[in-house]
């Protein structure tokens, strides 16, 4: 059970979490597993009767409103649960930081002068300010497992395609997800089962950890050396021998996770983002934030014609990642390399390519394997929050979800 | 290589064909495995510069030309093929006869007096015709499959999501897939491992056949007799012992083919169709066709609070199929259950049902198994073509391929 009671009534807190696009009330369809819970939906994710924002007010007003709720919406509302808001998303989806131009920063609960993270920010902030039991939101680069370790709450993004993204805006269809915050580990499990479907649960066994060397090595030292103790005080708890390995040993391929996102990762996501996102900017010139533009820029000079070795990299990479997975075994690895940066201080080139670079290197693990990955609250670093990641093979999800349980309560 | 020469000059038999929306030249990158081959791409797939009719002039009118190809199109370009026009699709792609209200009924070369299958009707008619070397298309509840069965050529459809569908309108992610179709198997081969961005070639082995019990009990009489012998003469030459085994083995459930497709996946793709295609069509009130809004009435009907136990079902299903669909192992069934039927014969209630339940029956089954299903031309009644299907495991797509040659040239 949650251990803040929500308060969607709280008209004053929602105001200064900054979280919130709307306010909603959608009742449940039925009882369920998720009964008395109530959540919010990140602004990319349809809800019937409301417009959907994408982070961009022009997006907004170009399109019509949703009839029907997004297919992850009625499930949970199917389940018992109670959706009460519309919440802030980065523009286009396309940030890590959560310092929208258009919507604002959503307040980071546990650290208030630092950013909460992003896309997904009024997901994790709504969550982490009590607001909400629960958040969906969607994760490409980071998207929640980025907030979800910032703002010190739990985070989930699933296998591939999971779950379903009917009713959630295109992004980058070859790496997005569905995912969800929350408060707690259990919550956050029964939220996933009911998305995942999992109608059975998982029989295989956590046998093997492996922390994932070259994730421990791009992150601060301080980062660093909270998250190899906690995950050596949690592993000798459960008795079972921590493994090291770097990238090149998972991945099977001479090279390190910082080219993963460089080399591999990042032109497949570029590309996607120019065909469901570029085109329609290009065709209706809509008012863009200063941040974005910057990025976007980016983007536009970008040579489709010369990629095509990185995209068939990006298959070999989900190839040689899922045979070192095996069943039983989960990685380890900081979810972020460093806690949340002070808000408004990512205004050089080199803060934004220092944080970019560092975070979507880590991020690229789990986005290349196609890996179900989730994010747990369990590190402080001079009392900010920082997550540590479990990650899975394509498709265990529910033996992550068992294998995390198990960890907390060997 | 291709039996026949692409003839994209040919503004007769282009015409003749019915299977064009317009014809293109988009030149090769570069040089590739594709070089000197042509192809023609569904109307639901980006080409830059054009605009995306979705099969439906209205959506056509609502929505700008698409900026940049989607990023398959640029895959094949880059390795050497090159475009020569967009062919037709069936509206909203939401239809498996190929009968267009507003883009007519593209030819059936090898029976032309009946349908040619759709909704990928322009791109098996158009390769049919000769006129491309290939043609990629989707297909989610049959879309490539089925007209390439109806018009005697090779096709796939992919394991779900392993091509990138950025720049493809979205339908229903649960289980839309983009897959191609072509003249012979080595040019379908050599398309698709483009698309797939296979490196590697798959080592295991062909150890065991299945033949799909239910789907060839649901078959004419004709094409199970056809089906039956062409299997047994293939896997004797072949040296392989031919299992049976009935959807109940297969998917570890006390259901047949039938319910997989009305109690499981209808009910999720109807979901998802809802979302991605019928709100813009409440909101846009665009003219319709009276087949489709026939259809569409159904859809509108639909109560999206009481299904999610089918949805718990379709994940359960894909669990049992790849349990069963074990590594070496691929299963055997009629693409679709009769030849094509007479043009316009589908005009009432009782044909169409007859129709549409019996070929959906059989298409949901790699669906629900998210599997990679290749139909090749092997069958002939009375001169009309059928396909034969050959499924593997999800994500085994170059197994699959690998196993057809095995069987092909043994």
């Amino acid at each position: 059970m949650p251990q803040r009671p929500a308060t969607p009534s709280n008209p004053t807190a929602i105001e200064a979490s900054g979280a919130f696009v709307e306010t909603v009330s959608l009742k449940p369809f039925q009882s369920g597993t998720l009964d008395g819970l109530t959540f919010t939906v990140k602004d990319n994710i349809d809800l019937g009767g409301h417009k959907t924002s994408f982070g961009n007010p022009s997006w907004r007003d170009e399109h019509p409103a949703a009839i029907h709720n997004a297919l992850c919406v009625d499930q949970l509302l199917a389940a018992g649960a109670t959706c009460i808001g519309k919440v802030v998303a980065d523009e286009f989806t396309y940030s890590l930081d959560g310092e929208s131009h258009f919507f604002g920063t959503p307040l980071n609960a546990k650290a208030p002068d630092r950013i909460p993270g992003g896309s997904s920010s009024g997901s994790a902030s709504s969550v982490a300010c009590g607001l909400a039991d629960f958040s969906i939101g969607t994760d490409s680069g980071g998207s929640i497992r980025v907030p979800a370790s910032l703002c010190g709450i739990w985070g989930m993004r699933p296998s591939l395609h999971r779950i379903s993204e009917a009713g959630v805006l295109p992004f980058m269809p070859s790496v997005s997800t569905v995912g969800a915050v929350a408060n707690d580990f259990e919550t956050l499990n029964r939220v996933m089962r009911v998305l995942l479907r999992s109608g059975i649960e998982d029989t295989a066994r956590l046998e093997r950890i492996v922390m994932l060397d070259d994730a421990f090595h791009i992150a601060d030292e301080s980062v660093r050396d909270a998250a190899k103790n906690m995950i050596k005080r949690m592993a000798k708890r459960a008795a079972i021998t921590l493994e090291h390995a770097g990238f090149s040993d998972v991945a099977d391929r001479d090279m390190d996770l910082s080219s993963c996102n460089e080399d591999a990762l990042r032109n497949l996501q570029t590309m996607e983002f120019e065909n469901t996102v570029g085109d329609w900017i290009e065709s209706y010139k809509p008012k863009l934030g200063s941040t974005f533009s910057m990025a976007y820029g980016n983007v536009k000079s970008f040579d489709r014609t010369t990629v095509m070795e990185s995209l068939d990299l990006c298959e070999r990479l989900f190839r040689g990642i899922n045979r070192f997975l095996k069943t039983g075994t989960i990685i380890c690895f900081p979810t972020t390399p460093t806690v949340a940066p002070p808000k408004e201080s990512l205004n050089t080139m080199e803060a934004v390519l220092d944080f970019y670079d560092r975070t979507m290197a880590v991020t690229s693990f789990s986005g290349a394997g196609r890996l179900p990955e989730i994010s747990a609250p369990l590190l402080s670093i001079d009392g900010c929050p920082v997550g540590l990641s479990f990650a899975a093979a394509h498709y265990q999800d529910e033996f992550l979800l068992k294998a995390l349980r198990e960890l907390l309560h060997p």
